[in-house]
């Protein structure tokens, strides 16, 4: 089994040449990030990515969490790892620099977090959980509890959770009934049972910060009554030492599919006697303070799609290099051959590759504007970034998950047999891989989120808007004159012409017919993701074909490999969309129409 | 977690209206299965199916097999499962009735055999191996050994194995190195290992008969050397008693993805002094032999693809009818509804259900041509029957097995977080399902066998045959002036047009351009794959037209339900058959001309 390796090359590729790092470094605050230092943070993480943290991925697969007695105990040598991760300063990358962050810009900070979701993902969910937490206390905690919490959770010593779920409430979180009862002296104490809490328990770190959801006394039903809590595992003192033991305790850990070296847990507040809890900004406002920072943790979600995908590619084809298997299609040789000679192979290979660099380009497309809608001097171009942003944030969670469920399968069809064997690690992935369209919102969830708050809302205006910027692209690739590009241009119209009807159809549905636009939102989610990968290989390959023709690179080989990667995804990817549109447009009907009865009548 | 319950009410639908029972049972020798008798075989199968087989389905699961000095233990209740499997006469479904078999048509024995594999895939296994081990010896066997084993694999006493793959050996076997050398009294020694050996070793039965892939000491290099032997574990006398134990020991067993149940054994020829065997058939006829089964074993592994999305659906289906979470769509209750009342969970379900009716239609349309293949008077009709059936079989096996792997992932996804919590048993299916599209030969196996042997082989004469069948089902849809059957014409012409065009891509390709014919032959099997489901789920749509139009039904719903199915089925799935299209026609070109190195240039 081959460790990982950070793909620095197409990352900086996308970074300086797709995603405009130049323009962001000079911002206002992200200053730092010139080119020439995020190689070197990307150097440095790749190289702790491939040392420490990719070599534990499979010891914590096999290992798992164990509980014992209401404690969790970490694979071997997670522990460790942890230590020096936030030695290394790397849960402080993204940070405000007030609180001990490096302040890096999100494009940069959201290419560091792909190495770590690469080389080991259930690893990469404490420090992204952790992430969530600090954004919400910076979101909307008092100075006091910034002062209090965030140094330490910004070094790491600390970690954080997100306690949403509860049995009864999943994606329906209006209905979670964990109780917080004023106790006189501002804080509260909080009764209730959290389930699918991501480290909710564990002992890599000195503290845990828990964010909980619970209604006050006199909370309205329904969304409008969930404040949110601080609740830590250990009471911090007003000096920032830690106090008594709170009233929070994991009563037990999921036996998962998949990511099991991290600890899915049953936290129960307040079995003895209540869980202090400070609450956390205003009362009844927590759903809204969760929807604001979802976007962050949606965002990185959609890139365990990418890291996945591209860790399943570099297994694959290792793979596919080494083993000896058959011999060459249309050749007289007797010789056998890697499989990477086999023409379904080379098919397969291109496909994770071409979805992983679409992918890529697209995430770190957004990340970019991220960067813009917070520290542009132009209002206006902050908030069409930010129109932007939140445009893509259920198409990047939802169709990079999907996607990384159907790359990660592919890399066990490229290891045959040994893929089935859990030894190769083909496996590991694929499983892994199943939970990122559920958490954090499954693609239903997502869906819903783009045809209603970002489509709907707003007449599909943004939508259509980012359509009409990749007809410019198709525009462009053809002043080239250039054959392939030529190709790629004629797909990519069409691609985006499907698109515009679905985004059409969403808008004349979404009142007057919103179980048809229900119906329709996960194939409008899936041909919006394939639109907008097309279009940035698509772009990606605008870029390659400048280069290579005004000779101006010492790599023409890497150029040539984008355009080629980028006319695959051409011809194999984008024609689904004018089948999704289809889809979208008469699918609907039927499935609204299907009785429920009907369900059951094959029995 | 529901148990598994036999969807009679479609099986019936299928084998009495879409695929001719009613004339199969008037075959020769094939008539004691008239539609009466059948049913009750089926109903008694069903209720063995989910009283003995599903239950024992997570058990195996979770305890899976273990490897003890040689032995191999098999889960809690198996050993007792098989027992009361083959006293009810469960393994002698499809055998002839000179070795004590029942002799029922292949489409009977189908729709049997769905009832296990959809119950415990894992225990199907078994008896699937011994099958094939029964038509090995019944091909090429001679009458002494057909005397000597056969009576005690039909009656499952006895069960056996197929011993193909070897380390270097996977789909290519020409590189099989087992040996074989003659002792003198007409046996054979056997030395080398066999990997991947499916119930290889276990003690359900009394004995096991191992068929073997081998080489004589003269034996010419490559494909033509390999020769077929039969390889007991324990020797055979010749009045039908045990022997000595045989050199044939299970070194380890795999720990695998899925199919925890069924032991995937290594298996050591010769290391105490060698194997005792005998040739089955002539020397170095034994791939030749393999090729004659494999329709019958692949064809087998394809109804696994359909039995897995039937047992996904039941299990989406259950869940989400209970499952309480959110409010209706575009209701202005503000009370909480079971999520099948979501418009997304209703097309996933859909989705999962009308790929599996259409597997269903598709494999026992198959399975009626095998029978009509093997028993009709006329030889016309059974040369066009074997025909049908030699090109369907590819698709069987690659279609519906890449089927299974969506299919049962979205019984995952239906299930939310809980899907991913191993205790639902959602997960498994996801697991078991992933070695479908790999053994009996990878999708891209099937795909090869589909595009040389089964199209360019004749000119796409058969290909283009059968889509000239399924013109005329849209000429007859059309016929009925109905508004939905004109829409379903609609998209199944398309899909038509589509599949001619792949066909013809093949054809003009296979001879001057053999790499990009292969490049495009995975596509080319999922558009065959999609049009075949669509043609099927038309001609249901037809007959339930009639029968609806007719009102010469008692089950109205019935055939509304399959109407509305075949609906969604031309709405979201056979809108792909044109992108594939494409990409069989215009994708291979970038996938063989993308260099080896170009792979690895994102790093």
């Amino acid at each position: 089994m081959s460790e990982y390796r950070a793909p620095l090359r197409d990352m900086r590729f996308v970074m300086e040449e797709l995603c405009g790092l130049e323009q962001i470094s000079q911002l206002p605050g992200c200053e730092d990030a010139t080119p020439d230092v995020v190689q070197a943070i990307l150097e440095e993480g790749g190289k702790f990515a491939t040392e420490v943290l990719s070599p534990l991925n499979r010891v914590g697969d096999q290992e798992g969490c164990r509980w014992e007695d209401g404690r969790v105990i970490t694979p071997s040598g997670w522990k460790t790892a942890y230590q020096q991760f936030r030695e290394a300063g790397w849960t402080a990358v993204a940070c405000d620099p007030e609180y001990g962050g490096q302040g890096l810009p999100k494009l940069v900070s959201t290419a560091v977090m792909e190495l770590w979701k690469s080389a080991n993902m259930a690893f990469s969910l404490c420090p992204m959980l952790t992430q969530g937490a600090i954004e919400a206390l910076m979101l909307c905690g008092t100075d006091r509890q910034k002062q209090l919490y965030l140094p330490k959770m910004v070094s790491g010593e600390w970690t954080g959770t997100m306690n949403l779920t509860e049995p009864q409430a999943g994606s329906d979180l209006s209905a979670v009934r964990t109780r917080a009862e004023p106790i006189g002296d501002g804080r509260f104490k909080l009764f209730g049972q959290k389930i699918f809490i991501t480290y909710g328990e564990h002992e890599m770190s000195d503290n845990i910060v828990h964010l909980v959801l619970a209604r006050l006394p006199d909370a309205p039903e329904g969304v409008k009554g969930i404040s949110l809590f601080v609740v830590p595992k250990y009471l911090v003192n007003e000096d920032g030492s830690l106090g008594a033991r709170n009233d929070v305790r994991c009563v037990s850990i999921e036996h998962k599919l998949g990511i099991h070296a991290s600890p899915t847990c049953v936290l129960a507040f307040g079995d003895q006697g209540g869980a202090i809890g400070e609450l956390v900004g205003e009362p009844n406002k927590g759903l809204q303070y969760m929807f604001i920072m979802m976007n962050e943790a949606r965002f990185a979600v959609g890139m365990e799609g990418l890291a996945l995908a591209e860790r399943a590619y570099q297994q694959a084809l290792a793979y596919a290099q080494e083993r000896i298997q058959g011999f060459e299609v249309g050749q007289k040789s007797d010789e056998r051959v890697p499989i990477i000679k086999h023409p379904d192979v080379r098919r397969m290979l291109l496909r994770i590759k071409a979805h992983t660099e679409a992918m890529r380009a697209m995430n770190y497309h957004v990340a970019a504007a991220f960067d813009l809608a917070r520290h542009h001097p132009d209002e206006k171009v902050r908030q069409r970034s930010q129109a932007y942003v939140e445009l893509m944030i259920p198409v990047v969670k939802g169709w990079c998950t999907e996607r990384a469920v159907e790359m990660t399968s592919l890399n066990i069809q490229v290891h045959g047999g040994m893929g089935f064997v859990e030894e190769t690690g083909a496996a590991q992935h694929f499983r892994d891989a199943r939970i990122t369209p559920i958490y954090e919102g499954t693609t239903a969830i997502q869906a819903n989120d783009l045809i209603g708050r970002k489509i709907a809302r707003n007449g599909g205006m943004v939508a259509q808007g980012l359509a009409q910027e990749m007809e410019k692209t198709v525009v462009e690739l053809r002043a080239t004159g250039d054959a392939a590009l030529g190709r790629i241009a004629t797909r990519l119209e069409a691609g985006i012409a499907a698109l515009r009807k679905g985004v059409e159809f969403i808008v004349a549905n979404y009142q007057s017919n919103p179980k048809s636009a229900h119906a329709s939102s996960v194939p409008l989610l899936e041909l919006f993701g394939i639109v907008c990968g097309g279009w940035h290989m698509a772009r990606a390959a605008l870029v390659a074909h400048q280069r290579l023709s005004q000779g101006d690179t010492a790599d023409p080989r890497f150029y040539q490999g984008k355009r080629d990667t980028a006319r695959f995804y051409a011809d194999h990817i984008l024609p689904h969309a004018t089948a999704l549109a289809e889809t979208v447009v008469d699918g609907a009907e039927v499935t609204v129409a299907f009785t429920d009865e009907a369900f059951a009548l094959g029995m």
